[in-house]
């Protein structure tokens, strides 16, 4: 049975025994921990979006019998790939944060044309593997989790050349039937939260890092995978009783570390091994889609936007100029983002295997502006929120049954504005400003799909500056430049 | 005959006996004027790309016997309005500069729809007529000028108003076969290089300014038409002996102030008049067309990044990490404001017309990257040419006898590079960032198609505050907001 | 017995048994209460400031027998006013939080002149009273809490047009022996760990207001007083065991809200009653030092910077060009601020009191600058700390004995770099970005002093446009302007 | 007779001979040439002000029975150091340019101290003989222009590693009475209206560079010099008949290039001849001095915020919140130069010689603030004035009998504003943004006194990360960092 809504999903979490650490305690059941929870909600709103805008987030596939979210979806056209923006803006404006389905749309889609040409180029067979396995995770319209970022050491050494060689996730045997997997993965999105995972190098390898050059993908269940969830600012909060403190009580992203004991992984589900030169093409042509899907983070951007337009309001704000200038900015620079992202979609052209590639430059542009863009808008939402952002006290405050009527004495301001909805709105605002979204509206902003300097080493090889010269040479009426 | 290449379309300027004036003083035959000729060569680009490369600069037109220029073309689908933007921005790649023709093309396409739609409402045969009129432009593949600046006098003030009736563009005169119009129009980008010239209303208009609310055709060499040259920053350059100091010799655009003395139109070349509701749709979807079409100017950027790149290697700096770093930036700018431009041609929707209206939320943004950014990249390309970019020699002090050969002496870097070269680049970089095209780079980027504050008025339109509050509300859990 | 070390200070808090509310829960001891406790100790580090570097932190007073805590003291020159900046970097740069004493020193220095003429003017004696009132404070040497802000309400409407009229403090009665006083004042810095408080109107006020024209002092025991602390993002961390989560264990800002339930003052602590038209005069001076007081960020600034630089070499990556520019511009940022702040001050003039009142443009330029710049470094902190600070596992997890081992070998760099040396660097960046003292760098930066337009509006008064025009008028050859 | 107005200065500056040349032609008399007649009464204004405000731009000298000009005087205390800055902008706002005079300042400023311990450490007497050069140059009340900048060549070499050797001013010669010297100096700023030159290394050099470690004055008048003028931007509309289209037709900066074709120089007037481990230390203190002393730039940015201002009067757009704002944020901007540089001077601390040194970070954090927010100011102000400051037609247009009315009826604006006010000011505008003083107001902000990235190493030095690491490994309780 396939996985359709929601609920299916959240069911089908249930009874996986995973080996899932939080704060320091192994987790019995993660579906039933509150702070676990809202990121497995934010991942089941992927579903349910599927249910009530099937055009937005999947597709068609005939044969099986149901549709398929776009998130198992390899791109056809360039409409498909921005199909996927359109869906992730979306999914980002219903949650408010990282709804953690992404990666493993993005590896799946940079893997089909990798795997093709390391099979033309090797006489491998991943591609076919690839493709088998993609029909079985859609056959039961699973959650593919993507795991690509080592731990890394020592930054100046490459793979091999650590002091302990399980920095980087590498084969450590080579069976008759599979593989076995050993090191870590950082920064997971949501991956306790898949029901597959696949793991894939994080750079350019050299000959010598051979055994590091490897994709595989393997249940979240296999053996020996240890799940160790990242803090996020006050994520205790979701421990506390009542939701007003939480700002966005439903929603969360989920960062997880994941410790690979000697994991086995058969030859099937094995889409590389060794070809160490198509690791470079495999990071690139996936931090290429990657880098366009923080388009996502405009629909965060729209959520804030929003509070940030209530809260005016609800202060009696609203009228005045510099406040709706603000919100402008707020809007033009979170479109800026947007437009950078569906360009890079728009310009997406076939590959070889015949599934689309977006823009390289327009990709990293998108991402670049996303490290820095919602610093600016969390700025402004804090300033037209006011100083209270900071200095609201608890939810369990306004419960006390007599301090509270004294609070809400003092914080009414417009006539007919509930203090309690205040109070919700600053909450929200904090929540996605300094709180438990923040990680996701603004670190991971920072950080997924690589950081600032990441993309402007990319945005430095695709600037083509040669070309550039020419131009400036033939106008300039040089006759021996550029060279 | 069609005008084909750059050279028929130089010689269709001649002998037209134009009013113009420059510096004070009545141009003979502006085709010959040295101050004028660069921005002729401009508009001469825009014929020759369409030879060298005519899917990008041209439409076929099977009924003609000849390609039509693409700045003729109204848009039948997104990839048309698309294209417009990749021919834009080689054209400023080309040549440095505005090349003028994208207000007529924006003209024609706003037209196309607001025709229609008045037809409709009106029961008027606008469209029919603007389909004729853009017949008899195709066949012989002219350029058309569109004028949509008002002096606009007292901007406290409405068109009906003004202390004087005639600082908008009015119909003074309803006579049996046309009408006439009295007034003038401002910053009339490429005028006298055109062979038509369309008047549109610039704003908002009300019942009471029935008589602004004119669309209308007529030649450039019709009667009662001045054309009064705007000076640019180092304009006079073009007059002295030698090309160097000029930066860009070949290119440069053209801004005039046209004076309208009481010019007839016949009716067949009347668009709009009086239907006052029109005029509103028509600014918007013309504008909407136009601040995409600033794309262009990513084009000079491209040049301008080229020329920055030349001149560090030039300098011997280009090693230097902050200078590789510097182009970066440049780059990475110069492609958000592309991003947000394609972006908004590619969201293009049909209207009732059939044609294809780009999106309006992202041209805004658009243009109001162009607002800001270009500012940015003179400012690094300054850093990078290094102070001679504003202390550099004339060209006539290197022609002298004696002074020049010691000024060769000192000014030389690196083994290899030609002081002259080294002069040209950083006479390009003056050119684009102070001199002739600065207008063109930075101030028109400003102020075309409707200056900063402009856009910030049509972002908070489109950025639909109280959708994105409804989305804040959700999750916050507020149930009676938004309101 | 004066107050010497921040040891006597942290004795003379207890027992006091204040009305507080920590998380809906009355506190027994707030010197005792994990929460409350960081936010005491950066308190107490202003004495041990005075004590180990008496210059900077303290005033003779040869009459007394004993220095005197600068907070204490008003300035009595312009280096006074300067030595204050100095003061607050340092203690910014011990506490990496807000220290909390500024408000008291701004006030009082405020206060001093503004009390002088309103006594020349109504023949009052407020001058003496204020003046004794410091002596007593000197002689114990104690903490005066200033207490300005007011819930405000329906921010369209003054004090005295609300619908509750207690929305600003006010007198509610007028006894023969002092005033009885009603409201709540908003986002109290260090209130609580405050031995006296002084009250003063939040704005320029009208004759109907008159009743909210009061400035008074009581000392924090006093009967009627209810604090309430305000949430921080991650605050409960103070409740886990362990301290590397909380990133500064040690220190901590204190905002909270005080309400006051008819609170009697005699009228020797009274220092406005009813004079209208000096709550504008003293709003003004009191901003103009209290925004200069900014400065202190730049001390959070330092701390920030050097865990970047920290975290930078214990990733190994500190030798690359593009980090080592960050680190320089997050310097340049940083003391841009402080350039603002002791321009101010030392551009101080005398004013009728004898005391020296700092320059209140710059004093705006600075805090504004503060409401931008620190958000510039938060970010940049966050992007050299890599995306680690946004998903560290939690301190419980290191503690694990199975997991703990496991974790120290995924997450070692440069070898000889400790785990959890780099997980307290990533934590107080942590603290300062998103967790508790991000409250005070970001939040309170854009609030605390006035909001970012409450800037705007006095830059905008002393530009003084008219001498500008004038400097134009005259270059440009008008004869008729300015006008 | 010492030189004591402006008039004086001029006719000193009369018959000298100089060997000028300006666009390829040898300058009979500079006074009288009228592209170069702007940059002399400039300079005549640092004169006229020590008439007018002699306290500002003056200083006692007892001895000599006449007041010596302030750019003429060694700082005695921080006070004079920051009387320096006060004189600096009053002179930006008067003239709205460059006024040449502060390089000789600030190079004598910085020789007084190094001089000094030269000699210290040598036994020279270099610091005796400034003296009296010093009292020679006060007794007449001379300019003083300061030589720094080398063409410099191949940048990726040091002085004596270029092809040409004279590609660093050096020692030709050491005769028995002095030293010839042969080299240029690059973007002279002020030269030819000096009366002598003190020539100084550029940069750091080492023990092969001795014949590069030089410092010596001559008068502008010596054998061997030749000047060759810099262009700028519009230079020639000031051999245009009529003044507005020049914007500002009285003030203007210079900048040229002087060789020094075997100049003689006697022992008296050299300050360093080989002792290379100066050249640094002189370069630094001339730059802390020189970088701060760009806080000149925020007069011309007042002069620029005046003609924003009053064109948005004229336009009739002063009363629009976003105008308003725009000129709060030049303000800001333009006030947060000044208080960078102003802190500077204020730290300023003695120096061996007994003189007084301003702080390097904060006059670095000065100058590089100068680098980027003047471009910001053009940009606004461009905003402000309208598409009209790039399309404005030239006067000789509005001279026009017939042309000229027309033009005037359409440029009116608000009642009772002549638009020839209007054009003044538009023009002072572009004068300042893309004509002839944006190379002073833009171009040399960016490059004077050292580029950008001059400052960011120079911050790198000062901002002292090892105590700032320090202070964050003590509040994340580190033990063994920093290390």
């Amino acid at each position: 049975m396939p996985i359709l809504t929601g609920e299916d999903y959240i069911r089908s979490l249930r009874g996986r025994g995973l080996d899932v650490y939080v704060l320091g305690e192994k987790v019995e059941e993660p579906v039933d921990h509150p702070l676990i929870r809202p990121s497995i909600q934010a991942m089941a709103a992927t579903y349910d979006l599927a249910v009530t805008e099937p055009e937005l987030a999947s597709v068609a596939r005939p044969g099986l019998g149901h549709r398929v979210s776009r998130f198992l979806h390899v791109a056809e056209s360039a409409e498909d790939v921005v199909a996927q923006n359109k869906m992730q803006r979306r999914l980002g404006q219903l949650t408010g944060t990282c709804f953690q389905r992404c990666v493993g749309m993005d590896a799946l889609n940079a893997l089909y044309s990798v795997t093709y040409e390391c099979d033309q180029a090797h006489g491998t067979e991943y591609h076919a593997r690839l493709r088998r396995f993609l029909e079985a995770l859609q056959r039961e319209n699973l959650v593919l989790g993507g795991a690509m970022t080592d731990p890394k050491g020592d930054r100046s050494r490459g793979p091999s050349e650590q002091s302990d060689p399980d920095l980087f996730v590498r084969v450590v045997e080579r069976r008759p039937d599979g593989l076995v997997l050993r090191g870590a993965k950082m920064h997971q999105t949501g991956c306790l939260n898949s029901h597959w995972i696949v793991v894939m190098p994080t750079m350019r390898l050299r000959e010598a890092d051979r055994d590091y050059a490897v994709v595989a993908a393997f249940p979240a269940t296999q053996k020996g995978l240890t799940f160790v969830y990242g803090r996020q600012s006050c994520d205790t909060r979701a421990l506390e009783d009542g939701t007003i403190d939480q700002g966005n009580a439903r929603f969360s992203g989920q960062e997880a570390m994941i410790l690979l004991d000697d994991v086995f992984v058969p030859y099937s589900h094995v889409f590389m091994d060794g070809e160490v030169e198509f690791a470079a093409p495999l990071v690139e042509r996936f931090t290429a889609f990657h880098r366009r899907s923080y388009v996502c983070k405009t629909g965060l951007g729209d959520v804030l936007i929003g509070a940030a337009s209530l809260i005016a309001k609800m202060n009696g704000a609203d009228k005045a100029s510099h406040v709706k200038d603000k919100l402008v900015e707020m809007a033009h620079l979170n479109e800026t983002i947007y437009g950078a992202g569906i360009a890079s979609s728009y310009e997406s052209k076939p590959t070889a295997a015949g599934n689309y590639q977006n823009d390289e430059m327009l990709a990293n542009v998108c991402k670049h502006n996303v490290t820095r863009f919602p610093f600016e808008l969390a700025r402004m939402a804090q300033d037209l929120a006011g100083g209270l952002v900071g200095t609201l006290p608890s939810d369990r405050d306004f419960e006390h049954p007599e301090l509270g009527p004294k609070l809400k004495k003092y914080l009414r301001t417009v006539d007919g504005v509930s203090v309690d909805d205040r109070r919700r709105v600053l909450r929200l605002i904090e929540n996605m400003t300094m709180g438990r979204n923040a990680v996701g509206y603004l670190t991971e902003s920072l950080h997924g799909a690589g950081s600032p300097q990441a993309q402007r080493i990319q945005i430095a090889r695709f600037m083509d500056a040669p070309s550039k010269e020419a131009l400036a040479a033939r106008l300039a009426g040089l006759e021996e430049w550029p060279r």
